[in-house]
């Protein structure tokens, strides 16, 4: 699902500014919706903060869902960045699996951090169906493959034992990301990363296969 | 921190007549805001649906803020009624406790039912200060307070072991349920009730007491 339309090795001048001014235009949307969530993004605010008239930003995004499906890509990609990608360079199975809650607990949970688009975007738009609903189930899914993927690994590598299905397993620890981020957003208790983090070893320990 | 305002003895029939007013408000507002979140809650809209005027709207509430804190307090009571309540007539201990979590998931998880408001608001408002976010986190915390109340009294009624950390079964069933309103809602899978239940039947087990 990576967004690769905006990479060519043959953009003519004015092709590149247009995707410059794109770019501006969704990286300001990206901030406004961090805060605000992807309904706070209004085109004329964001027509204000990047110093262009409402229809200037019409022309580079057809509609308002068009640039919020654009921010979920946009989001998508920073994650991928972020998560997927530091993930990858650990060895298959469990130290993957850990590296990949430990950098998505990173960059949603706790200070200095912005909401998680996949879970704030999930509550927002759980009753409402359309177009943005969809890209975010869509991106949400993806990121919820690669999980079972890696636990499924962790099995087959012999870290976790064959009895654990991997869908509870899946369910409870994005149960306990959800948690960590409600309580560290919401009610700004600054304890529920440690807890999350104690939880989710546990998972971890009742399940190791035992090695000889 | 029920709303009892609305009940007197003593009314003029004018003042009953303002206060049926306010309540046929408040509901459409409360069905409003179960699809769309609190900031879906428009007056203009508000004021369509119930055939009055926009400031005859605002007559009953001073601002938006106001309503959607009046639309907190009124699903609050809701809750009462609907979890608080029926909880109360199990004995002190793991019954109650039990009893509070089921009757949670069933007002917010699964076919025919609304998000929970306190779980859709809290991601809502997580990075929004103001009085409508202390509204909910001061609703999200008597919640908690109940459950951690029945937790401690799920130890000292020798129902559950002495070595249980309170604050962290609060955190760890709070996560699940947290999960199971995502995974039903957000992914519509319609196995999340029963992983959520088999989880929390696992936390009860894994920490009950022993039983002579």
């Amino acid at each position: 699902m990576l967004d690769t339309r905006s990479t060519s090795a043959a953009l003519s001048t004015e092709s590149k500014k247009g995707l410059t001014t794109k770019s501006t235009i969704l990286q300001a949307a990206l901030n406004i919706a961090s805060k605000s969530g992807l309904d706070g993004i209004t085109i004329g605010h964001l027509a204000d903060l990047v110093g262009m008239s409402k229809s200037g930003v019409f022309a580079h995004f057809g509609s308002r869902e068009e640039l919020q499906i654009e921010v979920i890509r946009k989001y998508y990609q920073y994650f991928a960045d972020s998560v997927f990608a530091p993930a990858l360079t650990k060895p298959k199975g469990l130290p993957r699996l850990r590296q990949m809650i430990d950098s998505w607990l990173k960059i949603g949970v706790g200070e200095n951090t912005s909401s998680c688009f996949f879970i704030a975007g999930a509550a927002e738009f759980d009753d409402r169906p359309g177009i943005v609903r969809d890209e975010l189930v869509h991106s949400v899914e993806d990121w919820r493959s690669a999980l079972l993927r890696a636990i499924n690994e962790s099995i087959a590598e012999g870290h976790l034992k064959k009895t654990v299905v991997p869908q509870e397993m899946l369910f409870h620890l994005y149960s306990i990301v959800l948690g960590a981020h409600h309580d560290s957003r919401f009610l700004q208790n600054p304890k529920s990363l440690a807890l999350a983090n104690k939880l989710i070893k546990n998972i971890f320990l009742n399940h190791q296969a035992i090695t000889k």
